[in-house]
Order: C-alpha cells, then structure tokens, then sequence
C-alpha cells in the first residue's frame, strides 16, 4: 500500500510501505478514505521537534472498515468510521472518566499500525477506538467533510472551551487563530459564549472566526494585542481559550486572562522549555491553567450529533484539498500559511 | 517606635523608625501584639530574592486598634484584630468574589505603613482589612496564638486544598512540610480528606503533619518520594497540595498528580523562572494547575469560626516564641531549619 513518509525537515514523500495486518482479536483494519494534515505536523516538518525519518505520518483517520479481529464487536467491514488521533481502550479507569488520552492501554497511529496519511491503518483496540457514522450520513461527501474535524481539531477546540470553563452568557477570549483556535470559537459559541474575542494574525482566518461566532477579533502582534483584548473585556476575560502551544502565545493567554479566570489550553506545549512559562503571572493572578492533550475520543458522540444535524460545522476550516500524492504539496501549503487546513481524500 | 528592618542578606535588625499615622479616614492604626516570622520571608533573608535593603518587614498582623480614621465603622480603638498579609478594600470586583489578593484599591505593609515585625502598623482601608476577635477571646493568649496563623499560613495552606479541589472521602497528597504544608494537612482534613499523604524531609515536621491528620508520610527525596507517594496513592493522587514553590517542589506536584487531577498551589514560585515548569508533565496528563497567592481575607470568617470552636488548630506550627529584640534570632531559627515558625509576641 502507499503511504506518506516523513523523511526529515521540509520533506515528505508518498512511498509503498507494508500494510497493517490484523495481528490481535481486537484490532481492526480501516481503509482511509478522508484525513488531514494538521498544524502539530508542522513541528517536526519545521525541525522544530524531533521525529525519526521515515516514519509514517497523520494522525487524523477517516474511513471504511476492511477487516475486524474476532473480539470487535461495536464495528464491522463496509462500516463509515473515524478515530481520534490516538488509540484508547475505552474500558480502563482513565477512558471510562472520559480521559482517553492518558488510557493505561493506549497506542499511537504510525509505525506498524500505519500513518493515517495512508491507505490503511491497524486501530488496536477497534471497540474503544474507532466512532460510527450512521449508515444514513456514511456517504454524503458534505457531511463527512463536516465529520472528519471530529478527528482532532474540532473536538480539540472544544476541549479547549470546555477547560476555560466556558458556559451560557460568559465573555471569552481566543489565542489562535489557526484550525485548532477557529473550532474553538465554534465550540465556544455552542456552548453559551455571549461575547466570542478571537485573536490571530491573519484577516482572512479572522475573518472565518467570525463566520464561526467571534463577535470581535484583533489582529495586532505582541503588547498591542494584550492591550486591545484587555481593553475590549474591560480587564481580560475570565474564560481564555489557547490555541496554539507556543510560548508566547501562553503567556498572551496569560496576559488576557482575567485575575481568578482560567486559561484552557490545547496547544501542545512548544518552547515553554526554552522561554519558560509565565507561573507567576498565573500565581500572582490566581488564574487556573487548565486543558493538556484533547481526549477527543469522550466528546465524539456528543459532537457528532450536532454535527450531524447541521448545527456545528467546522468545515469551512479546509481550505485546500488533496489526493495522497498531493500530502507533500498539502504540507508546503501549510507550512506557507496558504491553506489553514489540508483535507486529504483517497 | 521600634520595628525589624531587613538590612541585607542574613542581616535583620531592630531599629528606631518613624510611627505611621492616620493619613485618611479609612485607615486605622494598629499597635501589633503578635505576628510571626514567615517561611517567605526566608527568600530575602538567603538573598534569593531582592529587597529593598532599610525596608521594614513582616507581614502577619495582629493587635490592638489604636485610632481609627473618621470612615471607620468595622472596628473601634481597644478592638482585638488581627489582617491578612495584605491590605484589601473589601468592596471592588476582585474582594466581592473573594480574590482579596487582586484588589484594584490593594495596599501591602512595609514602607510608611510599617511592617508587621514592628510596633504599629497603618490598615490603609481597615474596614476591608481588619478582621475583629470576638471580645470573649480577645485577651485568651492560648487562642489568640491559634488565630494568628489565620493572618496567612493556615488560609494559605487552607486555599492549596480549595485550589486542589479536596472534598470528602478524597485521597491527597501534600508536598511541604513547612508551616504551609502542615496547615495544608489541617486544611484537608478539614475538608474531609479520607487519606492525606504528607510529603517533607523532616521526621519533626512529618509527626506534626500526623498529629494534623496526615494518614501516611514520605520522607525520602526526589525520585525516591515521588515513587512511594505513587505507590501509595495507586499512580498519584487526583488532588495535590504545593505547599513550597521551589521548582523542584512544583514538578514533584506534578508528577504525584493522577491524570486528570488537580495541583493546588500556594508556595511563591521560587526558580521556576530559570529551571523552568514541567508544563509537558501538566499537557500530557490534563493536570490542572489552580491557585496562587492566597486570598486570606476571604476565609477569615469561616476558619475563624472552627479556630475559636476549638476544632481547628494550628498553634504546634509555632516552635519557638521571641520578643521584638528576638526577631532577627528568629530568623535564624527559620534559616537553619531549628523552628517551623516562629511567633513574636510585643
């Protein structure tokens, strides 16, 4: 089968690799029809994080069931499926309290079980993992366009709002304005959010978090963006969603966030080694530092079915689309700043 | 007047110095009859953080209201009161939701308000401040040296187990062994902790946390500590107390917090500036990070109440008792790790 391949900075290649195999009862084997490539991917594609080359990439995994091993039971071959970008068992302390990602018997696409920027894929534990799509919406193009931020960024984007503490009425401010920070605005939003202050840089994804619900953006840099988001919530909002994972854009979360208020945040953690956090902004505060690596796979359904019936659509975040053979041309869009987010069909 | 001035590291003495006065009609002047050496001020003390050197010290008010400003209604002159370690209106946002400690009228002791270590102190905004002993224990020595630690310690310790989210039946875990973390097992047990794991370095101190109502207690250091308060809690505990604010105290939270948990941190971020904080360890595990610099005043009332009951009791933190002439020996004693923390009585 054919599969993209990161081979160091800058340069991925489509390239014939082995396929998965069942290997255990319960496993289960996903032909990809629908992924992405997603803006974590730019750190190792950058060189700004450290990834093996040759490895097997994408971690945000569409598409029809192939084959189960004996013991699957929640799926079966010709099933519309879609996983999160990691693998949990659904049975274990951490996946029945809906923290799937800290799951005791948890795995990770790549390697044997493939890169889901790939034709196929091996979710060990296939019951825990991998989220249906009812027969009647399993082939509407649209829908599964709608379906796939589910993957990762929608429901990332939520566990952002949710951990700011987001609720009916409430003013909040977004870090990002990249996939991640755009399906934040949405989630906050769905959640009761009155006053959506979305922050980024760039007009043209500005101007999407408006369509999403932003009811003010700002797209100054550094102090200036403090200033105008502090001023605009009349001292800084008490719910802040992070979007990004950089260390300036923490301690912009930070900045903004109202003393007693908490930051939610998603971003995997990048540079705070380097250029450190800033605790004692959150200490002399008391601002609540909430949020970590999404557990997805807990908020599936629920999002699902929103999406499903029209009410939540993140799809306006694919700006661009390609086939396998176009992942290399799909990351050199985002690397760009040309796309905010690369849909990828096989 | 004579009050304890910090004259540079390792160098407290007792000085003549101006007596404050009433500048305003809210203030009012207290003539101090108790307050206490604090394991914070040790940071200056060692030189590891700066300080004005002639500023005047201490921070842990109690005493006798001398004069009051005409706008004065909560006490009068001959009151028995004891403050927080900082001044706060009592009226603004942050003190309606009891976030004392961000007051935007907030005022601190030292300079022309005097330090606490020192014979009268200003109460600029007595009224939001001031906190009245009841007349029928105002004069009780024994009870007043339980109440005392309410000005911070035992709030601050009491505000790491709010912070960390402690209720009933729950297991925590409580890193420090200082007056915070001792208080921080009183505060637990308080708030119905089943089982409180104490973590120190010292056997003196850990038998206090026993008599406060620590279930088990660790003793080792570094890896060592964190493997048996894991073994102990069956892979951390899902409520943690930072009771120190070193760097390494912070990360040692962190990584004795279940996933999915919580960190309740009080001690003044100490290092975490240059070694950094395991920001990934809080990511990786949707540990949440809540607390800061404790707002005293707004648990005054309630933990005044039990104080006086009798069913709450923080007076075995003191260890050793000096005058005014005694305090730069306090110090000392703090230093060099002979008292947990020191009262001096005027």
């Amino acid at each position: 089968m054919r599969a993209a391949i990161y081979n160091g900075p800058g340069d991925i290649t489509v390239e014939e690799v082995p396929r998965p195999t069942i290997d255990a009862p319960t496993d289960a084997i996903v032909r990809v029809t629908h992924t992405a490539i997603c803006g974590s991917d730019l750190w190792f594609y950058r060189g700004e994080s450290d990834r093996e080359a040759g490895s097997r990439v994408g971690h945000e995994p569409m598409g029809i069931v192939e084959e189960v091993g004996e013991a699957v039971t929640s799926v079966e071959p010709g099933d519309r499926v879609f996983a999160p970008f990691l693998i949990s068992c659904g049975y274990c302390e951490f996946c029945r309290k809906g923290l799937h990602t800290s799951c005791v018997n948890g795995d990770s696409w790549g390697g044997e079980n493939g890169g889901c920027q790939g034709e196929y894929i091996r979710a060990t534990h296939a019951d825990g993992t991998l989220v249906r799509v009812p027969d009647r919406h399993a082939d509407d193009e649209d829908t599964l366009r709608s379906v796939l931020p589910l993957t990762d960024v929608l429901a990332t984007g939520h566990h952002a709002a949710v951990s700011a503490g987001v609720g009916e009425g409430d003013t909040c401010i977004v870090v990002g304005d990249g996939a991640v920070g755009l399906c934040g605005v949405l989630a906050a939003r769905r959640l009761g959010a009155e006053r959506i202050v979305a922050m980024g840089h760039h007009e043209d994804r500005l101007s999407v978090a408006e369509q999403f619900g932003a009811t003010e953006t700002v797209a100054a840099r550094g102090e200036e963006a403090v200033e105008r988001a502090t001023e605009l919530t009349y001292g800084g909002a008490n719910h802040v969603l992070e979007c990004v994972g950089a260390a300036s854009a923490m301690d912009t979360a930070i900045e903004v966030c109202r003393p007693g208020g908490t930051v939610g945040y998603v971003g995997v953690p990048h540079g705070v080694d380097e250029d450190g956090l800033d605790v004692f902004g959150l200490f002399r505060g008391n601002r609540t530092l909430r949020g970590g690596v999404a557990p997805v796979r807990a908020y599936a359904e629920e999002l699902l079915a929103d999406v499903l019936q029209g009410t939540l659509d993140p799809a306006p975040i694919f700006t661009k689309t390609v086939d396998l053979d176009g992942v290399p041309e799909g990351y050199r869009a985002m690397d760009e700043r040309n796309a905010i987010k690369v849909l990828v069909t096989l």
